[in-house]
């Protein structure tokens, strides 16, 4: 039993509008120190005896989790006890 | 400067119908090993001489990016060099 934790974001140069409204609206509520918010996707799988984890997670989300077009995605594996 | 990553992730006790629907995509793909799927969101906050970065995101938090009643979240802050 594996726990993948998938993080996608957009690339450097996509806008995210999203991110910009979430600072605005942190910056109205007091906090001035925000000076950059960037929004993605976090997505926690539970795989059940899978072969080469790494590379199952990584043909997932080049096939389904990310856009890979204008997104980027990292993940982190940990086993698990079943 | 401050980079801080928030992960706000549904209750356990809370259904996720989006993480359901990946589930089924990802297992008719052929990703038969993919047991749960649960989906939440990732947030990267840039502070700009943030005094006690840990408080001020944990209140970000609170008020804003998670909604408490239905979310968990939890953060990682590091330093970076200006």
């Amino acid at each position: 039993m594996y726990k993948a934790r998938v993080f996608v974001t957009l690339r450097e140069s996509i806008l995210d509008p999203a991110g910009t409204a979430v600072k605005g609206s942190l910056n109205r509520l007091g906090f001035g120190e925000v000076a950059d918010v960037r929004i993605g996707k976090y997505v926690e799988l539970r795989l059940d005896g899978a072969e080469n984890p790494g590379e199952r997670v990584k043909a997932m989300c080049e096939k389904l989790l990310a856009n890979t077009v204008m997104e980027d995605f990292r993940f982190e594996i940990e086993e698990e006890a079943p």
